[in-house]
């Protein structure tokens, strides 16, 4: 048997995992420059708890949970396991930053005497995040724990990735929503005539449909999967063997 | 060599794509309800010029789009080159019913005098439209005009793949963006007591995500993807064989 080739980051991928990575942070700077310029900045017991909200959720359920996903496209030479247990953690992660978020955005309606929920960004965002922390406990339950048997792992995963890649869509489709939201409650006398705060605010949409597309792209592309290891290749097989009864010929098809 | 299992399609993939049609009818039903029922109807020479702008995104970005990306998945007996002009025709038609809607909002835009293009949704939208029609120009001229060579082809194909799903994508969150700002211009005084109309459009907004969630799964799923014919496999290596020197039996790797 040849020895498998050296798992190597092709250069494209780099490229665009590093230009992921600069838009990340720039989403996340300008989301705080929006709320530090023209809403006053952050505080949590004050009226201004609910900029919590945004700087939350832009860093958990968009910035945590791509780099959550980036990670078998980049960890390319680590070991599986300690891989899913990164993967496991920074969508942890994600999950609570989400959660003070959802928190200040809750505290702070309880506070001015405002609804809860009876918007579409509410009915996306909070779709999304019960999904993504469904999701999160089907993927530890089926990948992390042992127990859950080597052809349901085969069975689930599919469906796992899907679903990983498209909540993640939902977010961001979230996020423009709230930009849009919190920009006709608060200029909307004002954001039809250009003023900064409407272009920086739709900036910060752009930005993010631009970090969907790259995160996206290097998630999707077939020839970027993460290959295999030789021991994982030989493990996998025995598994097979093992619970299937198939020989590692017949399961190599 | 033993003949190619005849190309039915599998029960789950006829389940989905008929779902996928029925949440399609019931958007552009629900679109209609909301338009007729809260926004006075529509109408091209008057005031409600404007309520042809959902109308003509959500069939033509959203309906049509969609039913254009799926002919791969649902003919797969037919010949790639007649499939291929349906595809391209589905997604020419939604440019056309695209052009519509905006036509209709700029033109109400100018007639009470409301500036152009301020809004996220704007920005998102105009940038979908035009990837859009960039993308069917891209297709048209590499794969439906003879001309591009099999290697060009094959390079772009899975760029194409991939845009073709990413705006599909961004064409439901502007709609999902379109909705919010219909709702905050008209009803921001009664949307948060959950009044009938907000309802109904936060609903069309579900239906929408719903409808992007099933189709994204049909065109994604690796083992539905459209199964090449016996005379397209034997032209494909021909073709390959004249024009990059390889033996039709290192190409089938």
């Amino acid at each position: 048997m040849e020895p498998a080739p050296p798992p190597h980051s092709p250069w494209g991928l780099s490229a665009l995992v590093a230009a992921s990575q600069v838009l990340g942070l720039s989403l996340l700077a300008t989301t705080g420059a929006w709320l530090g310029r023209y809403r006053g900045g952050v505080a949590w017991h004050s009226p201004l708890q609910f900029n919590a909200h945004p700087l939350c959720m832009v860093l958990g359920m968009v910035f945590l949970q791509a780099d959550a996903l980036l990670v078998y496209r980049v960890l390319r030479r680590e070991a599986k396991r300690s891989t899913k247990a990164l993967h496991a953690l920074l969508h942890g992660l994600a999950l609570l930053f989400a959660l003070v978020g959802i928190v200040a955005v809750f505290e702070s309606h309880r506070a001015k005497g405002i609804p809860d929920m009876y918007s579409l960004h509410s009915w996306c965002g909070m779709a999304a995040f019960l999904l993504y922390l469904l999701q999160w406990l089907l993927g530890c339950g089926f990948f992390l724990f042992p127990g859950a048997s080597f052809s349901l792992r085969g069975r689930y995963k599919p469906l796992h990735i899907f679903f990983g890649i498209a909540l993640f869509a939902l977010s961001i489709g979230t996020c423009l929503l709230g930009i849009t939201e919190m920009l006709l409650f608060n200029i909307s006398d004002s954001y039809s005539s250009f003023v900064p705060e409407g272009v920086l605010a739709n900036t910060l949409g752009v930005l993010l449909v631009a970090f969907g597309l790259v995160v996206g792209y290097v998630l999707t592309r077939d020839d970027w999967k993460r290959p295999q290891l030789a021991e994982e290749m030989a493990l996998s097989m025995d598994f097979k063997t093992l619970t299937e009864g198939d020989s590692p010929l017949s399961s190599s098809h």
